[in-house]
């Protein structure tokens, strides 16, 4: 294995990268296709081979020559039409082929869809350096601790004036603002031009715990001449600005002084700027901060060693049976479980099973975070049940107690503006996203601009001495399917026969025949599952014993020799009409024929 | 059984209903419980048996000695939650038991959650007479004709002038404003009290076809004194007023005007009055209209039929063969499927499967809604799908295309300040809606007014000459779930094993013994459906055929007289818990023991 490239790093600026005027050929905008001219240099190849279609699972490769460098490394939550898929995590057979090419995986920052599938990617590209800044980190580390991996893998840590050279590569970093401290944004140069990732961004100009991005720096890399720009599409379709994370604290604030009982409020794990700046505003109104939900326990813990936290040492306690000891006007439980799920500490208070926290009459629960879409119905059931328990819920619908991290539309223009850009490419979102993004941003850009849509994981963008296009050729970037504790066993059957069975049910029909006569030994036995009660619908049970039995003689008569499979495909085609016929449903029908 | 009263229609307002002034007794509001003092009268019962814990499935009667009316008869649709279950109707136990008392059932509107479950609750029910405004009577008729019913039952049309007089009842209306033509409030007297039911409303001054809600009859009618409003909960959490038809029409004329090539226009087939709107700037701006999507297609049948249109007649046709010879930019299509339903229209448009409309490059898809709760994933889908085959998609997230039917705050305000109401019932929503209503009203009303929580479908509010309060009794109210041409077939442990089984599939485990030495002929067979692959897991299937043995023959060892189902029910256990340890995994586990 080639060496991998030496750590620099350094508090200055890179001075050696060189500076280029922006001069943008004349050409017209225009999707995706044809090249657009450019002097000089070879080829490089940009892949994203996560984060195309979805929200969540980002993972990059850029590729020029023998070398090549991965941004981020994450996973995304399965969707519920992925029955029983707990996670998702991005294909790497492209790089695991050229492992030994690969000179490293920079990371923008610690979310679980940039970081979350490492514990299965790492071993597969043999364990190439990872690059990250202090909290993404120790996040990293965690996550790999878990798998027993963190002892052999190779952290090395970054801030926003380091700077890297990979293989053929010179990196550079820019701070943005996100809903987790550290957030980066990445300039990579090569021998084949020069690009930004934007990794997920906003603007804050009063943030709640790291400072506001680095406007000065953004603008004097796109000084530099910036062939281009990966750009975050998440919020691509929502108009304006975020709110600032000082004016959530503001209502925070207010509600906590206006709160004369016990306070729970629930948020992401992650948002570790907002939790510290609740944990400050109880020791300002004098509460006791209480963390349930093993993540937010975790996270802060991390987040307090790292010296991400400005509240009084030992201020905020893990929950535990002392929470009671304290008035409930003096406490305020920080919870996870605001978006429903199913285990969660907040779904567990909400149903009655959780171990310490009993909701009761007075209680005002929180809930800092607005819904990810699919989640909507688990938190309204969430939110139902914590009424009826006699809490009084306050969620982002009734006040601004949430701000997305995502750039909100002004705020990419801004980023635009301040890179300008010689081909603009739309990354993380889903396609409506991305060509929401496209149509908002062309009504604003300078019309030589090249904006290039890459539609798909796997699709290759070329950037050479002609410019850049999208390549004919695609990388293979399935949807790896994480269930339980197998890893990629579970294929789009198994989902379907889920589906099926999810609807229908499943509905057993048990012949024992003859085996040298193919006659049936006595009527067919039925047993189903999630179909009808065949207790309560003894006729549908009779009816459906007949007919099996009917289509059992009939197949058997009419083809002697019949071999077993087909013998079960004609049973199941059979049955299944009929059913279909008198019930309108269509479960899983599974003939099970034994001969004796 | 008693003769049912007379029909009594008129154009003038009822004179016969005494003026009362609006005294309110001197008590706090208060959250349900304690009797709030009134004058005279018997007891009276408002039962909720739906509406309460769902957007849908509304339904509730009213009884007074031997006289009950009912108040609409709506289904919902099922939540992702009830695998397979297609939609629910309500428990009518209760009435069947009473049926001949029953006088009416009274309808405010043709929503499907208002008058979708007739078919299934009018044979129950005896056939009792239906009151109707003349296009929700239209809807009725034809969903009782679906189910040969039209033919026997007693639909009666009533206006916004009829008086009605069912028993002890007597019954006027007014005028609201909602996302279909023709709602109605209700207005009852008793001899135990007034009652005024606003149905689903808001309150527009520029709606699509209909007249703006009558404010000075509202008016008129709260001032005989109301002892209980019933009302619409909703939009009970949303901010402001309901965005008028008038601006919507004017956007989507907009977004008419400046696209050159074909439109495609998704809404809801019952948003009558939009789609006129939308038929008569397609006049303007000549442009054909198609119509897509079956429920589209008779909704505006019917609507065309009753006058509830303002389009030249003939000018809107189905679509079909001919939608091809008129050039895109002359061409509007309106479909059904904006919430991204399975088998709808643009679903299918957006799959590449629909028979008439191929997306193209240059269509326009304009979605003319918004997702209702639950059906966001699904809608992306869709979205995506569009752009993917090249049409650009304009949601209302993008301009004001859509308003809802339900009145916001201030719009519930105004409504309150109309009846002033000596008891105040959130009705319609989900318990957090109707908490939110309650937080919300009780900044600004007569802090004398009782405010009566119905928590759930059953609660009863007693109304008498002490005043209301809601009753310790219940009565049945649960869900009733329709699955395919079934009724009522489904219970809680059949989604029980869907849900098992939709994550983790179902394996069976065939064993053959001998039936007297309980001795195993052969190694047990494995089938399994959703669980994984078998066939690429040889060894897992090894493993648990061993462990299947094993403990098959360890069982019958232990207790040789052990009963078939207690032997089903052990090997489960011990299945199900070697696959929980090797694999994280719980599939629905199905011994078969086949005895020779």
């Amino acid at each position: 294995m080639k060496d991998v490239s030496a750590w620099i790093k350094t508090k200055t600026d890179p001075q050696h990268l060189k500076h280029k005027t922006n001069t943008h050929p004349n050409k017209q905008n225009e999707m995706g296709g044809k090249f657009h001219k450019k002097r000089g240099g070879a080829q490089m190849r940009i892949i994203p081979l996560g984060g195309l279609e979805e929200v969540g699972k980002n993972i990059m490769a850029i590729e020029y020559g023998q070398d090549i460098i991965i941004i981020d490394c994450g996973m995304s939550f399965a969707g519920p039409e992925m029955l029983g898929v707990d996670y998702i995590v991005p294909d790497v057979t492209y790089l695991k082929e050229r492992r030994r090419n690969i000179r490293g995986i920079v990371f923008t920052h610690g979310h679980l869809d940039h970081i979350g599938a490492i514990q299965y990617i790492l071993p597969q590209l043999g364990n190439p350096p990872l690059y990250a800044t202090k909290l993404t980190a120790g996040l990293i580390k965690n996550r790999l601790r878990e798998f027993a991996l963190d002892k052999s893998a190779h952290i090395h840590e970054y801030d926003e004036f380091s700077k890297l050279k990979l293989g053929a590569f010179e990196i550079g970093f820019f701070r943005v603002n996100h809903s987790i401290p550290d957030g980066m944004g990445i300039f990579v140069k090569s021998p084949a031009g020069n690009i930004v990732h934007t990794g997920d961004f906003k603007f804050d100009h009063s943030p709640a715990i790291d400072k506001p991005a680095n406007m000065q720096r953004i603008a004097e890399i796109g000084r530099q001449g910036i062939d281009v720009l990966l750009i975050d599409s998440t919020n691509a379709t929502k108009p304006g600005f975020c709110r600032s994370e000082l004016d959530i604290a503001n209502n925070l604030e207010e509600i906590i002084e206006k709160t004369k009982g016990r306070l729970i409020i629930a948020s992401f794990s992650s948002l570790i700027g907002r939790i510290n700046q609740i944990c400050n505003i109880a020791v300002k109104h004098n509460r006791k901060v209480f963390l349930s939900g093993r993540s937010m326990i975790e996270n802060m813990k991390l987040a307090e060693d790292l010296g991400y936290t400005t509240y009084p040492k030992g201020f905020v306690k893990k929950i535990g049976p002392h929470v009671s000891s304290i008035p409930p006007s003096q406490t305020i439980i920080l919870t996870t479980g605001a978006q429903g799920e199913t285990l969660s500490a907040l779904t567990r208070m909400a149903m009655g099973d959780h171990a310490r926290v009993k909701i009761k009459e007075g209680d005002t629960v929180v809930i800092s975070a607005s819904p990810i879409p699919g989640n909507e119905l688990a938190i309204v059931n969430v939110i139902n049940n914590l009424w009826a328990q006699g809490a009084k819920v306050i969620t982002s619908g009734d006040m601004d107690i949430h701000t997305s991290g995502h750039a909100h539309q002004e705020e990419i223009k801004l980023m635009y503006s301040l890179i300008k850009p010689k081909c603009y490419v739309p990354i993380h979102g889903e396609l409506f996203m991305r060509m929401g993004h496209v149509e908002m941003i062309k009504k604003i850009a300078d019309p030589r601009m090249h904006i290039a849509m890459l539609q798909n994981n796997g699709d290759i963008l070329e950037v050479g001495r002609q410019g850049c296009r999208k390549s004919k050729q695609k990388i293979p970037a399935n949807d790896i399917l994480i269930d339980g504790l197998g890893f990629g066993d579970i294929g789009s059957r198994v989902i379907q026969d889920r589906k099926i069975m999810s609807t229908d049910g499943v509905l057993l029909i048990l012949f024992q025949a003859y085996a040298e006569t193919k006659r049936i030994v006595s009527e067919p036995d039925i047993i189903s599952r999630g179909f009808v009660y065949v207790k309560e619908s003894q006729e549908i049970a009779q009816e459906t014993k007949k007919v099996a039995q009917k289509a059992f003689e009939q197949i058997t008569q009419d083809n002697r020799k019949i071999g077993l499979k087909d013998l079960k495909n004609e049973l199941a085609r059979h049955i299944s009409r009929f059913i279909r016929k008198r019930l309108g449903r269509e479960p899983m029908i599974i003939p099970i024929v034994m001969y004796i």
